[in-house]
């Protein structure tokens, strides 16, 4: 095939920044320097991340705890329901609303992903999806969440799943991995090439 | 449907907080800020790491590697075999203890997770189970093991794989992404709304 | 069994290192702290990480986007074409060459990992296999690209999926995790134990 004869690809300059972002520029510089600062950082406590929340328009309920290395992209954007738990190192990246219900609990390394792209769009253009983890849902450690994405009340993300539609109430997504039949043997000495 | 027929969630302010922590508060503290500066760093080279490591605790055999940017949680409880390797950027939540073999090889962004939350219980109770990687035993990249997972002697966990029961030794657990049956169409131009 | 009839495991005290780094050791450590403080950092721009970059052997076509956070191991085993974006967070770890094509997108916490080992052999030699992500290819959140793979042109391997083996063109990649039968159920009240 030449050239000519493959198909186009998407034209990421031809990408238009149509994301809204809530705040003026000077806003959201001051908070990734305030973040950085205190709320991705290891600081141990979840009173001065709170505080610093609400000040930037965060909707925080009570006795909520936020532990460290927690990473979120626009406060503004973020609900958080009575006696929810944020763990360390998660990663609310809310371009969308971002709203977790009472008593829900997102753990550490968690990743709420609300942006999208229109990939059938030659440019590419930005989709955002609101995600929402309704009272008493469970994202476990390391699990994925996809824009759009409702994880239902008392409904569990298991650890490392990734969650690209709605999840029931109730209900349990399990990450899936597969137990392969060819078992490991090991020859004496050194490589003789990769042993796929 | 009201809100009396809901279904009662999980109640996260009854949680208790019953993890026996192992070394006095000041002691986590003075780790946090000795781990920050020279474990989780950037700075290269093992043997700072080790020399720290084992003084706050943790047992590290002989020919011991351990890469930049390391979290470990409790170094009390960790154990480390001969000729063992943790890679960069990995993450040992070791709130329960961690075994790793010798000769057992943790590579870069895994992340071993000992914390579980009693998810029929309506106070979300703390569960931990401790993690071995047996002799031999190679968590890869970005793989994820689940808290009371013992990994096999020679056992595999691929690269990106889940691990939340038991790898028989000698047995290769692999991720599992499939590959969809619809192409990605392209449409010349912008976007016309979402493409699901 | 014994100890005697258990089989041989790897031997990592054997393991040769045979990686070809490509450039001295200062210049290696220069870059380390170039990153950090400038590349992986906060910051906001691109302009400063693409003149950083191509300083140090990377080849950088026009228009190109690269965001805060990037971890890049080795510059000089690095070509990105016109117009390609690099995300927030993403890892490219490259031991080994990386090609990332014309407006190609390589999203947040992305992970391309080059390097593997020889898992059959008990000295557990380094492998390394290049990637290519070719023209309009779309490697999304958190995805993970393993050593040797090629993600054709237009092809995307979805948020959290993992590749490691060839994605032909125009194609789609998906995580899949699975919804468990068995709903959570809550009883009323404290843990009496695991809830497996």
């Amino acid at each position: 095939m030449t050239e000519e004869q493959l198909p186009p690809t998407a034209q990421l300059d031809r990408f238009s920044r149509t994301l809204v972002r809530g705040r003026p520029v000077a806003v959201e510089l001051l908070w990734i320097v305030i973040s950085t600062l205190f709320v991705k950082s290891i600081l141990p406590g979840s009173l001065h991340r709170k505080v610093l929340l609400r000040l930037f328009g965060a909707k925080i309920g009570p006795g909520v705890i936020i532990k460290p290395c927690v990473n979120i992209k626009f406060p503004w954007r973020l609900t958080v329901g009575a006696h929810a738990w944020i763990g360390e190192n998660a990663w609310i990246d809310n371009l969308d609303e971002v709203f977790i219900g009472a008593n829900a609990c997102i753990s550490q390394s968690a990743y709420l992903c609300t942006g999208n792209h229109d990939w059938s769009a030659q440019n590419f253009d930005l989709l955002t999806g609101a995600i929402t983890v309704e009272d008493g849902g469970w994202v476990a450690a390391r699990a994925v969440i996809g824009p759009g994405v409702t994880v239902g009340r008392n409904a569990i993300v298991s650890i490392g799943a990734v969650a690209t539609e709605d999840v029931p109430s109730g209900r349990i997504l399990a990450a899936s991995s597969v137990l392969l039949d060819k078992p490991r043997i090991l020859r004496p000495g050194a490589s003789n090439g990769p042993s796929k």
